[in-house]
């Protein structure tokens, strides 16, 4: 079968077994740990297939249960809910609500952030839990209340966190990350330490090292521009950093000698085909979970216990990391799990630096803001009304009444916003009040980082905590 | 059949079959690209295979050449006696001579050094050529007319060897390279990179990176005990200059974006249950081939050539050095070639640091060395009379006259040794007379390596070359 499929001629029973076949072969090829490639284009392929059955029928495809103008043989199985592709590189889902988190948390074998969770953050620290917490956008973590133990106990804790430098320009879901961890680093009085992984970016796109490195420092600025203090927090390029400490590489070769090719293929989908650079490179994303590889900021202590705040995509990362940890004497790092910011035009992907359409950049002006967010006849489609009110308003509107967020919740449990209810209008045109000053202090603020300061964040020293 | 095989039981005719049919299998293994570890044990099951053939009918096991006592049906292909296994990690031969290094050309692609080019490099730099040049110790080349086309155009270049720190003792095998750099280091006055790999011991051997780094420090001083120029080498250890150097790491991920997994399987034998760190390190040993990696000799400059004096067995990590080369951008390394010193019980594996009666260590004192070149009655064997005239005589003894050299190789070419022939006991003698001094005054150097040298040839530095 082609990857583009010529569906147009198909009834819509045919429609329901193609999907239906396409479904068990995505399955079979999971289940036979088939190449990462192959997989991922076969998922492709459901997608495709399940829009021209929509596209035809009107319906959203279910599993066992045929086009309605057929008899309905209704197994209850709705296996197909289960097709979710998560990894750092893809977001895929057939869902047009987007990712099923509650059954991310039980594949991935993560804990959900509950309200006790919260209400303990909120003792310890003495500070209201960020709306991210509240809102569910921080939603699963790892070790979390080992480090609330810890921090009880008057043992400190440092936050980790990253990006990866694929182009210049980063978009609104880039600074959830940045944003929640800046807010950790406040209220536990922490170091933060910030891995630029321009390496990666290398690696996987055709980019030189140096451009690489250049969108490393461009985004640092972006990265400043949220205010982090730069006595506390340590911001790093892999090219640059990884020749002038004496503990990084060596945390990453004891990484590289307890991971075989056998776990990197089936915990990342590598095949034979992929260079041996990016075979190696989880353990540079791993090392920074380890302090002495910033034995400058540590005292050259080893066992300082890391908090990562990340978006869920990279928890394969670090579910390798604390594999790793105990062989080579290490804590295991902790997590804090975001939901990952979707693509404008719908949840079913993750908005992406690559696209100027499926973001919000924060190089947007007001205007470029508002045609985003209304759509443009012609030109962008619609914001898609889950995406309006499950991630942009609950991320970036801070004054939210119990009665509208009632009321937003009841909309999205019945999906109401689909057919176009009321309200989404104005929630629109709020959202636009929102964020186009919110973007415009961003760049306000941005201008004033200069290469100066970007390389007094990037220079390797002591920071303001004694270790 | 299990790795073991039980022999004695059979007939000299079935264990002629058994030894046919293992040799077939280690074909067709080598030919189906089978993983390393599969081929190895295939290839050692051969050799013991051979081993007990020899001991039951008292012949040397020769393809279609049944034992002596049946029909004999020699069909004149000899095909066994390309079995020679070499590779980074494993030298071994069926041949008892040693690894055919006329073959051995051939199949990597090398070139011969022959007169002519010896009488080129003496031309060029107006020196005798060094004897291991003449003797044929250093065999091989790639590109050496290139380095000398350079040279006579007033072009530099600079020469990069290195060793991996097994354990704290080396052996006289060690030293041909150190010996032959420091040659070509004088004769052309050019700078000298020496790379100790403490990162591939720690991933290939049951090792710490301290015990590791700690080796590396102990082999820097039997290489400065050499005598070279501390302001014209540098030597530096993997751990320790990655974290020093803002090139090295630069050039090795370049090297890594290059190269597929399927690549270093073909060339290294490396199989999926490999940790990734053995995976990645090829680029770790290739990455010194390129002047960038030493921004602080080079003054940054990037084409500077290079030439790498090692024993043949490193040949797989500079042909892909050099396979990569020219898609970053950078210069081919030229090569030169020796043969591997055997070990003291016969030539068809080479000389380890990690067996103790494999080698004569530089750490042994006269009457050690005497006995291991005597033999001893029940310890260790007689040193086999191929070895002692074809390495350790031509290798360390300096006066040969026309006449013995002539005498040596015809006892050579008729394995007159093999039958005890004159000589052997008269040139046990000169060897020992030879080695005693030799090592005794290599101690007597090494003692005078302070840890503060060691420290100042493994500081990154500029050296005394102008680029």
């Amino acid at each position: 079968m082609a990857n583009n499929p010529n569906c147009e001629s198909l009834s819509p029973l045919q429609l329901f077994q193609r999907v239906t076949e396409q479904g068990e072969k995505v399955r079979a090829l999971k289940a036979g740990k088939a190449p990462k490639d192959e997989i991922d284009a076969a998922v492709r392929m459901l997608l495709s297939l399940k829009l021209s059955y929509k596209a035809t029928t009107g319906q959203d495809y279910q599993a066992g249960l045929p086009p309605k103008d057929l008899v309905l043989i209704n197994n209850g199985t709705n296996k197909e809910e289960d097709e979710d592709f998560v990894d750092p590189w893809t977001v895929q889902t057939s869902n047009a609500k987007g990712v099923d988190y509650d059954k991310l948390i039980v594949r991935f074998g993560s804990s959900k952030i509950d309200t006790d969770l919260i209400n303990r953050i909120e003792r310890a620290t003495g500070q209201k839990p960020h709306r991210f917490l509240r809102r569910g956008i921080f939603f699963s973590h790892r070790d979390m209340d080992q480090i609330l133990d810890a921090y009880e106990n008057k043992k400190s804790f440092y936050l980790y966190t990253g990006r990866g430098p694929s182009s210049q320009a980063m978009h609104v879901g880039h600074l959830i990350q940045f944003i929640f961890a800046k807010w950790l680093q406040e209220v536990f009085d922490v170091p933060l330490i910030i891995q630029l992984t321009d390496d990666e970016k290398y690696l996987w796109k055709d980019l030189t090292t140096e451009k690489a490195y250049e969108y490393a420092r461009e985004n640092a600025k972006d990265i400043i521009a949220c205010g982090f203090d730069i006595n506390k927090t340590f911001i790093f390029s892999d090219l640059d950093y990884l020749g002038t400490s004496t503990g990084f590489y060596k945390n990453i070769v004891k990484v590289q000698k307890h991971v075989t090719f056998n776990q990197v293929k089936g915990i990342f989908g590598f095949t034979d085909s992929d260079c041996i650079g990016k075979i190696s490179f989880p353990a540079i994303q791993a090392a920074p979970s380890f302090s002495s590889s910033f034995p400058q900021i540590f005292n050259n202590k080893e066992n300082i216990q890391c908090l990562i705040p990340c978006a869920i995509d990279q928890d394969p990362y670090f579910r390798m990391t604390r594999d790793v940890a105990p062989r080579i004497g290490q804590p295991k790092p902790a997590l804090l799990h975001s939901v990952f910011f979707p693509a404008l035009q719908g949840a079913q992907t993750k908005m992406s630096a690559s696209d100027p359409n499926s973001s919000i950049f924060l190089t947007d002006t007001p205007k470029q803001i508002k045609t985003k967010i209304l759509g443009k006849a012609g030109k962008s489609k619609e914001m898609n009304g889950n995406i309006l009110i499950n991630h942009f308003y609950l991320t970036y509107q801070h004054q939210i009444t119990a009665q509208l967020l009632e009321n937003l919740q009841s909309m999205l449990s019945r999906q109401a916003y689909t057919s176009g209810e009321l309200l989404t209008g104005e929630l629109k045109k709020v959202l636009i009040e929102t964020l186009q000053p919110l973007i415009a202090a961003h760049q306000e603020r941005r201008k004033q980082v200069t290469d100066e300061t970007v390389k007094q964040f990037m220079t390797p020293r002591k920071l303001a905590f004694e270790f």
